[in-house]
């Protein structure tokens, strides 16, 4: 993200016009939403119409005036908010780490499909040291507005790799020597056993399902956070805070 | 809490009626919000919006059919939603602790003052085994269903102590022998140097203002926690579930 400014500019992050908007989805960038005139039609927004219901891309229908204000280049009709983070490839990332010198530290999150909770987490991993969070490609929507203010700005800090399937970017880590941890509810093993000072990924699943059994099978150790009082769980926000300040930690002494 | 069945239960937290309306703000209870049929007036009707005004309780203008809905007893045009949670006294608190032979782990929440904020606080402390909470009786909102949602049901199992003054409470904290520390963002003393074994009371700011000087300058030690990423800082509940792992793991060990 060596151009922050461009990540974070809004006007920037437009995308205008139908040819433009249909070359976007083609290519893959990731679009937070489309804006359609209200009375526009036509083969091409015939076309776009069905590329974002096949892409799960939100499209909506606004007033002339609201896509004049957007922009002043000529928009037919059709604006498309591309997401303001740019993805980023993994193996890519796990060059420019090991490159610098750095042992890798990954979040892999396996149905936290919230953005502002991918904002949040984000925010988390930054401080403590972490470089990439590795978020599957179905389900989660591209990284927006919202997300970036919920991670307080922290989304243009760290790479977020979007993968297709987590079980093979499991593979892959491995073959590049990282460790794949998986956070669970009722481990007997404690989090403060697991040795973070190795190049690892620490898989995070949702609150109310936790990480996939298959996912968590594939990995190398499952760990749970110690717990005092007699009470169901952490937040999902929090045990991620409490993980991430123990990995941290173990690579500070 | 002993009867956890009525604290949460929302019949329970219904206060029907004028004089019993009147009442319950004389005595001092939580209230979270009281409704007004629509067409009501009078000299108690005119005492019950004056009293909420100085109380800061939000008065909501209802149709009769609402309040009849919500009760089958004579409601008179008004009805006041309790706090769910009832408040504790905390010199009464520390006695339990102390008789339980347990170490006090307090939690003071200085500016923190959204309600949802607060129920998400509670769920941690529930977890790291924290007995009580304690905020200011000003600036912050009774407990309310949505508190108890925020918390997932934690706000049942810890204690709550509103205050008049924080300042005066730490003195009180210091006569029982409770040592009160304080998070900052700038400390040099880092987290883990404190010690978490004696009995203990955290000061938790808001995520902008921190900590007011005042009570910081009261309390026995600043700390911060440390940090590997170059970044802002930790989210209030993420930096509340550090700190409270510390020390959880502190008196683990």
């Amino acid at each position: 993200m060596e151009d922050s400014e461009k990540i974070n500019s809004v006007k920037a992050a437009l995308i205008v016009g139908r040819q433009p908007v249909v070359e976007a989805m083609e290519s893959g960038r990731a679009i937070d939403k489309i804006l359609l005139q209200a009375n526009v039609s036509g083969e091409i927004i015939g076309k776009i119409r069905h590329m974002a219901r096949q892409l799960n891309i939100p499209v909506q229908t606004v007033p002339s005036e609201k896509l004049n204000s957007m922009t002043r280049s000529l928009h037919q009709g059709c604006i498309a908010q591309a997401a303001v983070v740019e993805y980023a490839d993994l193996s890519q990332v796990i060059g420019e780490v090991t490159a610098r010198g750095t042992i890798p530290l990954f979040v892999m999150l396996d149905g936290i499909t919230d953005v502002r909770n991918i904002g949040g987490i984000s925010r988390t991993a930054v401080c403590c040291g972490a470089q990439a969070i590795i978020v599957p490609d179905k389900g989660v929507g591209a990284l927006n507005e919202e997300a970036l203010k919920a991670s307080a700005g922290a989304l243009e800090k760290i790479r977020i790799c979007r993968v297709g399937s987590l079980l093979k970017t499991i593979d892959d880590l491995h073959l590049k020597g990282i460790r794949v941890v998986v956070s669970g509810m009722k481990e007997a093993v404690k989090l403060q056993s697991i040795d973070f000072s190795m190049p690892t990924c620490i898989v995070l699943g949702s609150e109310g399902k936790g990480v996939q059994p298959y996912i968590s099978k594939a990995a190398d150790e499952r760990f749970s956070i110690p717990m005092t009082g007699e009470f169901d769980s952490f937040n999902v926000s929090v045990a991620t805070g409490i993980i991430l300040y123990e990995a941290m930690m173990q690579r500070l002494r």
